[in-house]
């Protein structure tokens, strides 16, 4: 799903292609790093594939596992970067009903710290090994199917 | 880091050795997948790393890349499952304050649906271009640390 940067209304795109302003972390021939402009604390990254991806299915494999290692450098700057950062989380948001809000692939990089204010709300369960095992053999199948 | 599977306590690297239960959907040689046992949503996994790392600092990043494979490939196969998944969320917890609670590096990949009860509490602001440039410029520095 290649677009060229900025010829769809994608704002990654354009920040990529430096026709929108970004507070820029890191950039290499793949992937660009800038800030968010709505940080959940203040150094919250975003790491961003050069090329349009929309979401995970259209994004190569081998760029996901680059992008994945530029957000253990950002992480690892952010410890060192004397912000408040006690911890890092990614998330990322793989379409509309995960939370995801632009469609250009992008890894989230979270400075914490204690008192932070940032809350996962969620309804977890305890199923039993019995139900554990059939939902694993419904994945498997679908990791399986073409 | 690296420690013998098992040798520590660490009940990743016992599920890795065989030395205890999992709901395997997952095996290569160099990482695992199984579904967490506290689950946000039914067909929730955790990819894991054969080799024991605690944190994103001891992950060697070619397998922090290998990782991320997996987990597109888990993604894709979630959204093939028939299990309800309309999107799904990639999901690192580094450090205790970042929520992490098991100190063998995993990346949570959880399938979500409209009105799955998921929700992100968090203090999100708006600082500012002359915030944020000054925010990424301290970032910067601390990835140029030694």
């Amino acid at each position: 799903m290649a677009a060229k940067p900025g010829d769809d209304g994608c704002v990654f795109c354009d920040i990529v292609a430096g026709q929108a302003p970004a507070s820029m972390v890191h950039e290499d021939d793949a992937a660009v790093a800038f800030l968010d402009i709505r940080p959940l604390n203040a150094g919250h990254v975003l790491v961003v594939p050069r090329v349009h991806a929309a979401c995970l299915a259209d994004l190569d494999p081998g760029l996901g596992g680059h992008l994945f290692g530029v957000a253990q450098r950002m992480a690892a700057g952010l410890r060192r970067s004397g912000l408040p950062c006690e911890g890092v989380n990614l998330f990322l948001a793989d379409g509309a009903a995960a939370f995801q809000e632009v469609f250009h692939v992008h890894l989230h990089v979270i400075p914490r710290h204690a008192g932070d204010g940032f809350r996962i709300q969620a309804k977890w369960r305890l199923p039993g090994r019995g139900e554990l095992d059939a939902t694993a053999e419904r994945v498997r199948q679908g990791i399986a199917a073409p």
